[in-house]
């Protein structure tokens, strides 16, 4: 619907990257995206950055400047912030800007080097994306605020600790066909149900680790598609907020913020939940991929977890979920995930995913969220313009 | 050009606010800004927040959802990142948000709280935008960066601190007739060349302060505009970027940044530099501004200072600049600073600016610098619209 087409996508290895910094995996991805659509920096009318803690992490802000710096040259360059979500937020604003008319071909990089901090200032740092004033000096850590949406889960539909432990396993076994995940070795349930608490009901193998990171894609408009390019098409993107603090809000198994994104972005590419093909969903815990299925209604609430356990979401069953590896075993380089989201569908809808290719791919969901749902952003992509 | 105007605009008091808090600052601004424009929150159908240092000051990230919390709405909401050109950079998203078709009235907030950190703590924090590898080890500030700029300048074109001053004194002068300002006190070129040096030639009067400070402008299509709404057009928008290192660049006395989005910015909006009745420019040290009308090329390399010196840029002179007081004396809350620059055009092209009015203005312009001029952002704004 929008006239607009994915041409290039890059990423690096996911993973604990001692041998790179935040700039150097902000370039690779940068340089493979581009390599992949046949262009050169100078093909490039503008940037936006998808990051979180470059401050912490490497004492740099200002990140729009140094990807234009790194590429030599010298064009419109913005940073965009979201916490988890602004890898999928920059991706929404370089779609803005194209459909604007401002900008024709926009590089779109999000990146994160995380594992430079200990796993407690990471914790720390992590919270500003809850409220610093309502959830943080109280000792809430977003392992925590997800056990709280967790535990009434549970309560109000019966999901068991065996269900969200499947999400897990599901995710793990997808990213041992993925060369770029972060884990690569398959888990059974009973090992992540042995595993050590983080915040019950979430132990260590529900949570996502902190990853290092790069994710990168070129988007332009319709009319600069050339055929080499193996294009893959913008059918609708939407983002909505919730309240920063968790406790604001009315119900905490659910998140507003997806029901109102994903009800956008369906609407805009005019398809409704049975025409998506393959789905990248943000799973920081486990109970977030079984929220996000639901509130993007493929289940009804309180149905999406029993569909994981009957495999409905693995690789071969009828809504392949996270064929990635997910946050969960890919990785979360926060400010790279919503583009590397993008990255995953863009193969699958090339069908370049090799062994853990979707068969007959043609139209892709990607939802990104920051905090514990103050953002969402979610996009669809087709193999086709339905325009 | 654009079909695009503001129609509402606030601003906080600027200076030490030891009573206010971050998101004080960004309420107040957004409120002040939607009651101008004579609408509620519910009318608001994005948000763009342009906020530097909101992780080292006040521990909080994720500022899109914050100002929508605050405001008791769930829109797309986005914190845009360009170290001390994140205000203006946030305009011009916003701007290409409208236009893109996506959403119709947009709040843009730019806030910062500077006075929490101690004047060292937030050097540092400042120094992240710049090159955090090629100058921050190397014990580079951005007085120390800028004395630079102004030695080569002074060099080339024979530029004295006694002209220096005079960016002062004028701005001083100016910011005397603003309420919102920072400094209201008068000062004078002898002062301020006995003032503590803090990197020779740069004094301590030569630089602007940290200030605490929100800013908020209303956009909106033009078929959204109301009579009542005093509304003021934007007819041209640009941003480009340079290098992020001061030492990778082949002239450090000129801003390439801004020559590129000014020239870009002025050919959008169909005008010339003579068209132009008032100017907010970037002048977090006097030198900034000298070079940034030379860059512009209101003036000529070496003639901006002269000019300056004989009042031709002092209110009631053929080319007022910074009547706000500029940077340097209503002062730079660095994520406010392009913000207020608009909110200053917008009070000066209404004729609501009092004692410091510009006679006769109808088109204004706004230069909003990051870094050392590693981005840059300029926007013309009219009275009519020229579309």
């Amino acid at each position: 619907m929008n006239n607009i087409a994915i041409i290039g996508a890059g990423i690096t290895t996911f993973g604990e990257s001692w041998d790179k910094s935040l700039r150097d995996m902000i370039l690779e991805a940068s340089l493979l995206a581009l390599s992949d659509a046949g262009l050169a920096p100078k093909n490039i009318d503008a940037i936006f950055i998808g990051n979180m803690l470059g401050s912490k992490t490497a004492g740099q802000s200002h990140l729009g400047s140094l990807v234009a710096t790194q590429l030599g040259i010298d064009v419109d360059s913005t940073r965009v912030e979201a916490a988890c979500a602004s890898g999928g937020l920059a991706i929404l604003r370089a779609i803005e800007s194209i459909q604007s008319g401002r900008h024709e071909t926009v590089l779109v990089v999000g990146a994160e080097k995380m594992s430079d901090l200990s796993n407690g200032e990471i914790t720390n740092a992590l919270m500003e994306a809850g409220d610093e004033e309502w959830e943080m000096p109280y000792g809430a850590t977003f392992a925590g605020l997800y056990a709280l949406m967790a535990k009434i889960h549970m309560q109000k539909y019966h999901t068991t600790e065996r269900q969200l432990a499947e999400v897990a396993v599901k995710n793990h076994y997808h990213a041992s066909l993925n060369s770029h995940a972060h884990f690569r070795n398959t888990i059974t349930v009973e090992q992540v149900l042995a595993s050590p608490p983080v915040a019950t009901p979430l132990k260590l193998l529900d949570c996502c680790p902190n990853s290092d990171g790069g994710a990168a894609v070129i988007l332009t408009s319709k009319r600069h598609v050339k055929s080499h390019h193996d294009p893959v098409f913008v059918l609708g993107a939407a983002s909505a907020t919730d309240t920063l603090s968790l406790a604001q809000r009315a119900h905490i198994s659910e998140i507003r913020a997806t029901q109102k994104a994903s009800q956008q972005a369906l609407k805009e590419a005019g398809v409704t939940q049975k025409d998506i093909d393959v789905l990248e969903v943000h799973d920081c815990f486990t109970i977030a991929e079984i929220m996000a299925l639901e509130d993007m209604e493929f289940y009804k609430k309180g149905a999406a977890a029993k569909a994981i356990q009957r495999g409905e979401t693995k690789l071969g069953g009828k809504l392949p979920v996270n064929v990635s590896g997910g946050l969960k075993a890919a990785g979360h380089p926060v400010g790279a995930t919503g583009v590397k989201q993008a990255v995953e569908i863009v193969t699958q809808l090339r069908g370049k995913a090799q062994q853990r290719q979707v068969k007959n791919a043609k139209i892709g969901l990607t939802h990104n969220v920051g905090g514990t749902g103050a953002t969402c952003v979610v996009h669809i992509f087709g193999k086709e313009d339905h325009a």
